[in-house]
């Protein structure tokens, strides 16, 4: 391991996060608030460390495979670390721990939160709270691959640790300009947004926070009712569209615009993807019909509740913990689903449900013809023994971390509905669960305990697991090489 | 695939069922009860069968390894159909599914009930139901083979397809005579446990019934309050220290017998077994502490119950519906992780678990040294690519089937807590679940179709998925060859 060089970086990435923080100084001083001076300081805290560590570049620039997992994981925590002093220096969020949960939440783009009045806070904490959703959505090392400058080697390391989705479908721009066009793809849909919901009346401030977190597929919003504060058919519309657009690969926008119209309507996963979104919309409307007694109500509730979900937003109109426990069930299969893979969304990922749904076909196939040969294929090209085994490993890591985080946070003793969608909804970044945290409730009333699993949960979501698990592991840090 | 043969074999099979129903026949006859006639009716009937179907010997008697796995589900099917004929007949258990239910909870040893009141049935019904434990769980095949005259070749493809665990732990006694063997230690440690159950208090009647359910690790009871009902320190010890012993790999019993102490205190199987069972023991005393207010209470309490899940036999001593949400946590997690390979216990098995661990072990390892070359080991030997690849999708497997069945049993709109435990009790052939389906709870309350459900996922549960998917694949049935 390259030790000087991963410090190297992380005291870069620091200084743009100081950078970054300006903007809701900025913000804060718009509105004449005294939060202002929480950012400026942070920002210099920040400022000095980057300048200790992140001036002198190191003679070795080399980066192995395993520093990218160590720099991801770090700069992920060293950013909510960080990032969450403002919540805590203003007094909005006293507790530490509490705004250590919410930042993260932020930046993993979860969404949950440990508030219970969002709307007295200063606008530009709140804007600064729905800014990391952005920012953390296309991957905190994209963004500042794009601001610094790395190589093409090195940032190749960086993004595979960092880019959601299994081996075959992660999103590999091979260079910085790629990086780029993405960022600006991002920022293009990004804005488009902001102008669909300024026609439909809604503020500038509050179309620009809900952007960032549609755009994240984060789930903050700056009030209490979420999105169902408007009571607009048009903005659930508008967002509901834009949720969905932001959980699709980010490759397709790109064919899209090299006009390889083809390749994406071919594509498994997207297919897979609105299939699933069509056929969850259509089961829940049909089984909340007896709720709102209104075809088209129950319509519009369950498709912005279906995107919301399967996105891992989790932006709320409805009290879906009033639901049946049909489409409660339902909500609950889509948060493991997730988006797609080079998507901001979070959650298993549609290409990794794909392969493992054809490896057991495949199975019972083997089983009763042993003699034929047959390749498990995603968009007819074979997925190689490495990536399934990838797959299959991460699917047992990511339920063993459910399993072991349910055990945890059953020490709070609430309800197992509670306890097990708590777990749920912050490993698959997604926001709000059932019960106790369903949309109305939030996550103040766990133990500290119970709050730092979740952060863990919350960045293995993120991450992917195994950077948060390398980190954790022993032979790491055992030999110097 | 050799039609004809497995006809023959499964029209033998019935013929077999008919001699075992006469068993509780004479039981009835003993306390002079009607229910007599509906066991030598059941049995006439399957006798007309056998003289139809199974009495020719065809031509061609090769099993293909295919024709193993359609037998296996067949004749649990069949057998579980038959079955529960007496107990609809008799008037006891009117709806022919709630019977089906009965008698599949039966040979799959899962224990689940649709029964409020057990002890109204006549003796002779509720020996039946023990029975049914009792050969289910050594397998419905297994013994039939010892009966009747299937050549070695034979009956490799009938237990490979039907005895419990990852193939590299698969018991596989290369002959009819090992079967035998294992039948022969089944019935030993059986007579144990009934001489200590007498040796106790308990009369004749209960001991055996008991000691059935207890060795098929199934867990119907002739009373009500299941071993509550005896509420003595002797019979919980004497029936906690057995269910733990049958939920041991069967070969370990074999080494014993032949003197190879060594290898089984190496077992890293057995091992991990106890640990985890001392495990969750401590956890829950603890924790239950302030429920009994007393170490000895809370201990007692502990041990069954964490003896009575971890081996699925799901005998009853205390209402853990009452204890603390982490105590429940830990059952669940038992539930899934279930005994030993090659026991009569249901569950995902140790040794799979075991290995799921290696594997994500490996991964990082491999992640952080890429050059380095790790395999995954168990008892020392290197754990094959197929049986790697086979563990990983039986798990995605049974994770989807449990998704699923959660969804369409949540249809019945009881809180998530019923519906998830219901199919993580019936899936992994425990018996009783928490909250609607807790201890003192039973399974009458759901649909027909959830019913259905809980029948399918008590058969993939004890076949171990790859036999039932198997059935109900269309390329089984399009090709005759």
């Amino acid at each position: 391991m390259n030790y000087r060089m991963v410090i190297y970086i992380l005291g870069r990435m620091l200084g743009i996060e100081a950078l970054i923080l300006q903007i809701p100084m900025i913000v804060s001083l718009i509105y004449g608030e005294n939060c202002a001076q929480d950012f400026m300081l942070t920002g210099a805290v920040l400022l000095v460390l980057f300048l200790i560590l992140g001036r002198k570049v190191p003679e070795n620039t080399n980066i192995y495979g395993k520093d990218g997992f160590v720099i991801v994981a770090f700069a992920w925590i060293f950013w909510s670390f960080f990032g969450a002093i403002p919540f805590c220096t203003t007094g909005a969020i006293p507790n530490f721990i509490d705004a250590f949960f919410e930042t993260v939440s932020g930046f993993t783009t979860t969404g949950s939160t440990i508030l219970t009045d969002i709307e007295v806070l200063p606008k530009g904490l709140l804007f600064w709270r729905s800014l990391t959703h952005w920012i953390g959505g296309m991957g905190v090392l994209v963004f500042v691959m794009v601001l610094t400058s790395l190589n093409e080697k090195q940032s190749m390391h960086l993004m595979r640790a960092e880019v959601p989705g299994p081996e075959a479908d992660k999103l590999l721009p091979k260079a910085k300009n790629n990086a780029r066009l993405l960022y600006a793809m991002y920022l293009a849909l990004t804005v488009l947004e902001i102008l669909f919901l300024l026609a439909g009346g809604m503020n500038l401030y509050d179309s620009i926070t809900h952007s960032f977190s549609t755009a994240g597929t984060g789930g903050f919003s700056n009030r209490n009712a979420s999105i169902g504060f408007y009571d607009s058919a048009y903005i659930d519309g508008v967002i509901t569209v834009f949720m969905i657009l932001f959980g699709v690969n980010f490759n397709m926008y790109f064919l899209l615009l090299i006009k390889e119209v083809k390749s994406v309507w071919k594509n498994e996963e997207v297919r897979a993807y609105f299939m699933i979104i069509a056929g969850a919309i259509a089961a829940i409307t049909i089984n909340t019909y007896s709720v709102y007694e209104s075809i088209g109500k129950a319509f519009r509730y369950s498709a912005f509740q279906v995107a919301s979900i399967i996105t891992t937003t989790g932006f709320g109109t409805a009290d879906f913990n009033m639901w049946p426990e049909f489409s409660k069930a339902i909500l609950m299969t889509l948060m493991i689903i997730g988006a797609c893979a080079g998507s901001t969304g979070g959650g298993m990922k549609v290409s990794r449900f794909l392969i493992l749904l054809k490896s057991i076909k495949k199975e019972v196939k083997q089983l009763l013809h042993p003699k034929a040969v047959s390749v498990t294929r995603i968009n007819g090209k074979k997925v190689g023994a490495d990536t399934l085994r990838g797959v299959y490993i991460y699917f047992f890591a990511y339920i063993l971390i459910l399993v072991v985080s349910v055990l945890i946070v059953s020490l709070n003793n609430f309800d197992f509905s509670t306890t097990f969608s708590s777990v749920l909804t912050t490993l698959n970044n997604v926001g709000p669960g059932i019960s106790l945290v369903g949309p109305t409730e939030n996550f103040a009333k766990f133990s500290g305990l119970s709050k730092l699993v979740f952060c863990f949960d919350m960045l293995a979501g993120r991450l992917e697991i195994f950077p948060i698990l390398m980190v954790m592991s022993p032979s790491l840090w055992r030999r110097r090489f």
